[in-house]
């Protein structure tokens, strides 16, 4: 028996509808590439958002086509998120960092037929526009007096394509699950994987975002995401600022510490997100400069774990409450989020803290499991180590066009394995404790390779260090420590294990220290422990040969 | 292109497992109709839902099937809302105030297999029952020391049929579409109308209700739904305090001003919904025992308008937040909520509390405007009178099998047609000034009945006042108003209408005053105005017939 309520579907344009409806009073401000702060509402936005979508319509844009961008947190970035998905088309968003061939393999991947970008990623471009036989145009986001001269094929300019344009337009209805918004993600190996994203995903995971128990978020914050509209969907934020009618604030391509703060400081945002570097660089300038934070009440930090050490500086020394969330490119892409539960509300300052720095808690939507190697659910003890897998209307349910990674990353009873090695506890609280191919498994348990990292970056004469599994006859793997010393020390293996005694569980010592002169890395800065392995390979444990 | 995220279906039995496996502990707290508090967990309840969801297959209950409550806000009311729903039969809730014949027209309408009832309900069945031909079994909500002596047909023991059950239950995953609970509205006229809500509009709503701009709840919330499970799902409430794993206090038999106050307080309540009537009770005991709230911080009121009085005696006396919501049965049931936008919090006091009085706000889900008979939509200027219509996927799309109503209340583009005359303003803030056949419509503008009513009774010597349109050869309709006079009072009709001169638009005031005894009512204490058109049927207007 069906019930009986309306058939209407969940669709990105009602979004931003709602906000110039209802909100038609409240503004977006960006800083713009060329410098000057940009301000209009969202009543202004939906004119241009149309225009543009009527645009898109004259350049011959069809249903399902992707158009990618590749731009800054900003006004005309946001346009093309509500006018691109609005139409039923793809709006690709393209991280600019990553590597000149990543990117020509995700656009024609993805087979993009037009790039937007803004004036800054012109040089990345040029010299890969031949390389790049789907795209037809480039519409750098400028008005005339901006365009720079450039030797893109079929350039074209984002005002003089809008501004003619009629400020009608009405939005078609269709399925929601059409494809609204597409983000490659790209490992440590292989080649980046798509991940493309339905309206109904997106309305969704909105929903979530906005839940009393996510970011709670309502028409009285002010919001600025310093985290990229280039991945990731800024973590949905221009999609929930739409839904809750919030103020937004776009910082453009200034993250640094003075320019972040200014803006944080004249709009009177009160809730800004990003990843702990943003937030290292802020601190250090309000420390250096003696300012305060006048407005801001919470801080969403996410994308990598959150040091201790900056939860206190934020909530001790500013009063700004730290939100710890954690999310992928495969999740939407916010998949816990930091709010205390009811008990931890309750807990001691220290206790709270331990909690904090957790990567945050299971809410309504999301379902999270650990599972061992041949996919048996583990103990939610906060304790026990499993792969994290994920499940939900928000989750890739496959990746675009990727049979490797579809035969590989998803479970018979359709569970996301993430990738991740995590805990799980009775509140819902997961703690990632290593990535699942850098873990340990050492006699059918698994030692985190980061836990063991960190705890040797702890002693003074150690600079860097790396932990990798070495094959083992008894325990199938053990972990080998690779050290960088400080310049000067003169620290030895012996004294580096004799500091981990107590630190760590007896069976996680390592076997062996070995010294190098510098660890390899990958383009983001993370260590490459795939090069290290190899570095490594055969390498043989003391005693093993003898045992 | 379709995107290509998991295809999750949004499912009620999801809630209640989110609830159990993150936030266990939490409890859920019950006055029972005999008296005594009953205390468990949603670890617990789960258990008992799964083994009621065991009994419901035991009894032969298929997908789709009916099951009828008659059921105070207690433990096992909300047993039955997650086993019925989970399980994929259709929990009907039917609100045992209604007259006996409509209790039967429902009954038989929905085909309702069996019936869950309080003990309490007993003596309101036993009369009907054989008049009730498809229901096979009456199943009482108690313990067998508490089973009554019953003429009821097939009578069953509650907790006999579900403790030797096991509680283990797999939920069955199926189309969100499918029905999962239903309601009947009760008008003024003609039978009551069943609204069929699914797990797609029941999840759905659920997120809307949450909302950052909604009721924004979290875990660390204590709910007291005063409003009955047995009439519009009791605001969703149920539906809510799983998905935020909040605690719930539920109230049983019990809403006068001393049970309530003695739940608040001891429950340590921090959140409690209801309708005028019972907070008009709670706060004539609080005030005459000297009481205050020490925990709760917000209630939510709606399902008639909140007089501001009430407001100021929640917020100036007892520092308790008032948070003004409206919906209907066919809203499933919340269709805006309170919470000021930016704007209007920052509102001096006395302009605030006139945005409080409103039915509260377009937040993002339920599209909302107002048109005239031709189906034009009208201003949103605050001031312009029109019918309310409502759009969005938890909206009623069609009554269960009455092709009458389905005929009438929706609009050609899928609109719902509420009955009710408002005006929405730029904020989406939205005024309902009367109901659709009440309003009087002169010379191609509407006067509201509502509100000539309530300037009318300002006048001490009125006790009583009731508005009808009376037709006039020019202006098709005139207001004509009917007086009670208050006891001992000689007011005349003159001195009323000198009264209103300066509280109306000139062009409202009423064409004649007639007086009266009494005026018809309705059993839920309204106005009977059907009957009262009926009783000034040809009524003539003073210079109509010479005009």
């Amino acid at each position: 028996m069906r019930g009986l309520m309306m058939d209407d579907p969940l669709l990105v344009s009602d979004l931003i509808e709602h906000a110039a409806l209802n909100h038609g009073f409240q503004e977006i401000v960006s800083r713009t590439v060329e410098g000057p702060i940009h301000r209009y509402t969202y009543a202004d936005a939906l004119k241009r958002i149309k225009k543009l979508a009527n645009a898109l319509n004259r350049l011959g844009v069809q249903q399902g086509d992707r158009l990618a961008t590749f731009a800054w947190n900003g006004y005309r970035h946001f346009e093309l998120y509500y006018a691109i998905s609005g139409s039923g088309a793809v709006c690709h968003t393209i991280n600019p960092r990553l590597f000149a061939d990543q990117i020509v393999f995700i656009v024609n991947h993805a087979k993009d037929r037009f790039i937007f970008l803004d004036v800054t990623f012109v040089p990345l471009l040029e010299p890969l526009a031949d390389q790049l036989p789907h795209v037809e145009g480039y519409i750098l986001l400028a008005d005339k007096d901006h365009m720079p001269e450039t030797s893109l094929p079929n350039v074209m300019c984002y005002e003089d394509l809008v501004e003619p344009e009629s400020d009608e337009f009405d939005w078609p209805r269709f399925d929601e699950n059409t494809a609204s918004s597409m983000c490659y993600t790209s490992g440590t190996t292989g080649n980046p994987k798509g991940v493309l994203y339905s309206h109904r995903s997106t309305v969704l995971h909105t929903f979530f975002q906005c839940n009393g128990e996510g970011f709670a978020m309502n028409s009285k914050a002010v919001v600025l995401p310093a985290v990229p509209m280039f991945h990731a969907n800024a973590w949905g934020l221009p999609y929930a600022v739409c839904m809750v009618g919030a103020k937004v604030v776009f910082p453009g391509a200034a993250y640094d510490g003075a320019s972040i703060w200014e803006m944080l400081d004249t709009e009177k945002v009160t809730f800004a997100a990003g990843v702990p570097t943003i937030w290292m660089m802020l601190l250090e300038y309000v420390r250096r400069e003696g300012k305060r934070f006048d407005h801001l009440t919470q801080t969403g930090i996410g994308g990598s774990a959150v040091p201790l050490a900056m939860v206190e500086a934020f909530e001790d020394e500013y009063e700004v409450e730290v939100f710890h969330a954690w999310g992928m490119t495969e999740t939407s892409p916010v998949g816990t989020t930091g709010a205390f539960n009811c008990k931890v509300a309750e807990m001691p300052l220290e206790r709270r803290r331990t909690y904090q720095i957790k990567q945050g808690r299971s809410i309504f939507g999301v379902r999270m499991k650990i599972v061992d190697d041949q996919g048996n659910s583990l103990a939610r003890d906060g304790e026990t180590f499993g792969q994290l897998a994920v499940k939900g209307p928000w989750i890739v349910g496959a990746y675009h066009d990727n049979d490797e990674a579809n035969a590989t990353q998803f479970t018979e009873d359709g569970w996301f394995l993430t990738g991740d090695i995590a805990t799980l506890d009775d509140y819902g609280y997961m703690t990632i404790v290593d990535r699942a191919k850098d873990v340990i498994k050492s006699g059918g348990e698994w030692i985190s390779s980061i836990d063991l990292e960190n705890a040797a970056v702890g002693h003074p004469g150690v600079a860097e260090a790396a932990v990798i599994g070495i094959a083992h006859p008894k325990w199938d793997e053990r972990p080998l420590l690779v050290v960088v010393r400080s310049e000067g020390a003169e620290v030895s293996g012996a004294d580096v294990l004799s500091f981990l005694d107590g630190k760590i569980a007896k069976w996680w010592m390592p076997d062996a220290v070995e010294f190098v002169e510098e660890l390899p890395h990958t383009a983001t800065g993370k260590i490459a422990k795939l090069k290290l392995r190899e570095q490594f390979a055969g390498y043989e444990l003391p005693g093993v040969g003898s045992g």
